[in-house]
């Protein structure tokens, strides 16, 4: 193979590794203002900017609002083909964060550092699971 | 303390350690019989028996499925207040699955393990990640 082949394999769609690449930062947030971990609209609006940053198509967004001492809200968001989740619990001024994108031009790190920001934790843990399917 | 106060703080539902518990399981699972990647309903069904298995309680669960090459199919259910998502790709025979619960009593592990013996695959990947409040 001539040198400008091998460059043309590795430039071209077909010469990418044919394979599903899967990327998935996830982690727990301590010690954040109670307020923004109950107001839905404003989580929701997070998770849909996160959908963006990590230039994921958005198929579906959802948040839902639980009561009581262990309530919060949950923001669950389908793309293509994979899944952003925040958890919040108010009164633990806590919650949990998964962005889980697919494609090597996805980057779920800038939309996990996106929601970070704006919740600002004291403090938290940031983990990453490659979910390649080789 | 007495011996009885001891054992009353420990035994009653105050005297419990007052945090979150969340324990998610996840992997990956490779060389599946594509037939049953890209049947909704057989793994939409068998995502609700997963969230009974865990002893989680169900909000709501939704399935999609994709097209063309990299396509598939998607389940996510939320459960108070986690969630479990398996994500599935028929053309490479490969899935992910989440199983994220709250709760002492939830068993993650178990579920996990429910659609991993549905899908069968040859071989699979389980992590563990803790993802309690403190």
């Amino acid at each position: 193979m001539s040198e400008r082949e091998v460059l043309q394999k590795i430039n071209s769609p077909e010469g990418k590794e044919d394979r599903i690449i899967g990327k998935h930062v996830f982690g727990n947030l301590y010690d954040i203002d109670a307020e923004r971990l109950n107001d839905k609209e404003f989580l929701e609006k997070l998770v849909l900017e996160a959908v963006d940053i990590a230039h994921m198509k958005l198929v579906e967004i959802k948040a839902w609002s639980f009561g009581g001492k262990k309530g919060g809200v949950s923001v669950i968001a389908l793309v293509e083909e994979s899944h952003i989740a925040l958890h919040t619990w108010n009164e633990y001024n806590y919650a949990t964060l998964d962005v889980y994108t697919c494609g090597e031009d996805s980057d779920p790190q800038s939309a996990f550092a996106h929601i970070v920001n704006a919740l600002n934790p004291k403090r938290y843990q940031m983990f990453y699971a490659d979910r390649s399917s080789q």
